[in-house]
């Protein structure tokens, strides 16, 4: 169902790390002044579950606690999922923009291939809204959300006044402390390196703990969100989720096959 | 490390479908006649984890009864999780090429961001080495792959030959039956509709199965991977690892922030 024009626009809040965290909290806070907020998220973290779903169980969406009095389900599937359910008749109405966050991490380069944070922003954009990904260069539980809510509204702000191009949403990354600005950046080409931690359990078996540090692989990176980040520049990508690689099809047209 | 001259190339096979799966068994098969094969895959279904990542628990990679005569891994992780470990100091030299599938289910069009076999290629894109995932548009256990083969035969043929473009990988989707040939594509772009199938458990609680069918929005559609595979043929997109929509940065620019 569509709103009326007298109603205020419906704006779906999630995230990736789960119904508890202060984040998601902290967003809700601030979409409250945009439009009338529903949540939707699980009851556990789903930290790098990128746009992955739930084929193999059923899902529930069951109401809990509110969250700053905004009607709040607990979901047992992916972030993708609960987005999903929003736009299959969970609500009486479905939103008109899809935010996710307030991550407690940063987001940036090709963590958006692995989030669930992005994982629901994206979905959100092939649903036909407007969809955000926000996420705080900060990992701590109790990270101080306090500026990044200034970021938060200013973004938001101008995506109702501009909306998003079609099949498109966007990925927020916000610095620890006072942020200088706001930047439109790309994602930076870069890998994790050294990505395992090898233990023996105390049976004698081996087991890898995922783990790394992030490499930088652009040469030139003033206009990449990483470099705008250390930068303490609060960064916007515009993601797209056609991800045909338009470049290469003529080089590859050219193969015999 | 790195082979030398005289070795052959390591290629990678791994899949969502499940070490058990037939569609795995026929790749290493035709992996076979281009270089030395190892395998790694989970003993359980990763359909749909997409890029998924395990952060919250350790991985395992334990051998197992080896398929066509080949290393054989099983893992408890996802098929990133897979591609990764094969990158780190699971085998003696790191692979040369990753390839995902064959697929039991076709990969076209939006599916590319769910999916699990997608997910390993872009993995082992971002590692630098050509990956290609292959599906065949055919959901059955005992789905006969026998064209199948041939097409993977050739395109990996063609990327011995040319390469891949870097941070670019392969989608490749099969026909059921014969294959009128082979077509480079665009994604199509299209959403899954009426998304969950909503049921009533014995204890009068509701619960969501995923389900669905999938709508083509292109209104010109000659140019897509859907239309090719409907049409017969197989078709090759290119997939880019770089999410960021360069076409709206311009725009997103102007903004006000």
């Amino acid at each position: 169902m569509q709103k009326n024009d007298s109603e205020k626009p419906l704006i779906l809040v999630t995230n990736d790390d789960g119904i508890h965290a202060k984040g998601l909290r902290e967003l809700v806070e601030v979409m409250q002044f945009f439009g009338d907020v529903v949540v939707i998220s699980s009851e556990v973290s789903m930290s790098g579950k990128a746009c992955g779903i739930t084929v193999d169980q059923p899902l529930r969406a069951v109401p809990v606690e509110k969250i700053h009095g905004v009607p709040t389900y607990k979901c047992n599937g992916t972030p993708v999922d609960s987005v999903k359910l929003s736009f299959n008749s969970l609500f009486e109405r479905t939103p008109d923009y899809v935010v996710s966050g307030i991550n407690h991490g940063s987001n940036a380069s090709i963590s958006v291939i692995y989030s669930g944070t992005m994982g629901a922003a994206i979905e959100g954009g092939l649903h036909g809204v407007p969809s955000i990904g926000f996420s705080l260069d900060d990992y701590g539980s109790e990270a101080d959300f306090s500026k990044a809510k200034l970021v938060v509204a200013r973004v938001f702000q101008s995506v109702i006044e501009n909306g998003i191009p079609a099949f498109t949403c966007l990925n927020v990354n916000i610095p620890k402390g006072k942020p200088e600005g706001i930047k439109v950046c790309r994602q930076a080409h870069g890998k994790w390196m050294e990505e395992f931690e090898k233990r023996t359990d105390p049976h004698g078996r081996e087991y890898h703990w995922l783990s790394g540090y992030f490499q930088n692989l652009d040469e030139d990176t003033e206009d990449t969100d990483i470099f705008a980040l250390e930068n303490n520049f609060a960064t916007v990508v515009p993601v797209r989720v056609d991800m045909t690689c338009y470049e290469t099809m003529d080089q590859i047209k050219s193969w015999k096959f």
